[in-house]
């Protein structure tokens, strides 16, 4: 556990009307935390907010209402669309942590592969844009079915937190440690973040073999 | 646990006078499994092997014919060499099950990362030469300390095993499974090597960091 105190924080969630947006919101509301669901589509985003009013303090708005709310705002938006929604934010985002949490994959009849990005990864194009921010990738592993399961009172696996921002990657791990079961844990430099996004290939792949909901756990730390 | 009986398979180890190859000889042989360590200097693997001569049957001899000797046959070479190591070895490996254990790592000031690989990883490399054999990835995220340490009894990891050979891959988590607190683990195809021999570079970041020797374990499978 980390001694960062998160707990006056306001999460946005970019993209949070996605099982791995409202997931991630879910969790975090329920461990107290204030919550904005962004979305391109305001009302759609208040609806979602809406449907999590049981668990704790969350409210929808459009992308850049959120990230002008969020003191940490964390970015689960499709690959596809990635630049140019950060582009369009780098704003709004100035002087905050910004969390990607997108996993660049694409799929065919074989399953899961991980995508080629010109700037490395994802994360690494996140730093690449918003150059005002202070970017670290994180949460790339964490299933969203369990996320949004209210049944599961504990997620069984670790946060790889990936950044050169040491204050914002402490940050971060203290945000994941909220979470019963999960434990922020640093992963690397931002360099090494293209592994930790294509390995939810890998998890996908195992869940299809297994029937399970895979996560990561480092030992020994 | 698999139902695959590996006990009576010969396992040979290329580059097997490494803290890696010899570490994982080490664990195959003190679960009972005749091992044969390969080096491009026969005398060192000799050694090498009699190091090893009380924890059970092991030899040393050439890469070559530690290659012609073994039922399974793992690379644990440098990553520099490694193409020309396996160009010169298809005919003896032809037919065999080979497990690809190379991590393309470079090192710098801030620690390590992942090298480019022409063919996506090392693993591929190796499939891309050795098209008469039966090429999988495994065992890239195994600690060396741990495995060459002969006061840890059980080494806390899984081994994520790639490969697009069903039977091949079962036989690797079969192998990986002989060594106590291992498990093999399927961990999605050839195409998706890349990500699990980098994430070493995490692994070591981790290291670091955490003053530990981390592994990985998937939750839920």
């Amino acid at each position: 556990m980390s001694d960062v105190d998160v707990s006056a924080l306001t999460i946005a969630v970019l993209g949070g009307t996605g099982p791995q947006g409202r997931g991630l919101a879910r969790r975090f509301a329920a461990a107290g935390l204030e919550v904005v669901l962004g979305s391109r589509d305001a009302a759609r985003a208040a609806s979602a907010a809406d449907d999590l009013a049981s668990v704790g303090r969350v409210r929808g708005t459009s992308n850049a209402e959120a990230a002008a709310a969020g003191d940490v705002v964390l970015v689960v938006v499709p690959w596809d669309g990635h630049r140019e929604l950060l582009e369009s934010l780098a704003d709004e985002l100035a002087g905050k942590v910004v969390v990607d949490c997108v996993n660049p994959l694409g799929f065919d009849k074989q399953g899961p592969y991980a995508l080629p990005v010109e700037e490395g990864s994802a994360t690494q194009q996140a730093a690449a844009i918003l150059t005002g921010s202070r970017v670290v990738g994180a949460f790339h592993n964490v299933s969203a079915v369990l996320l949004e399961d209210p049944s599961v009172t504990s997620i069984d696996t670790d946060v790889l937190v990936l950044g050169d921002d040491r204050e914002a990657t402490d940050l971060v791990q203290a945000l994941a440690d909220v979470v019963p079961g999960m434990r922020g844990r640093y992963g690397g430099r931002l360099r090494n973040a293209h592994q930790v996004e294509a390995l939810t290939a890998n998890l996908i792949a195992i869940n299809r073999r297994y029937k399970a909901h895979a996560g990561i756990r480092v030992t020994d730390v």
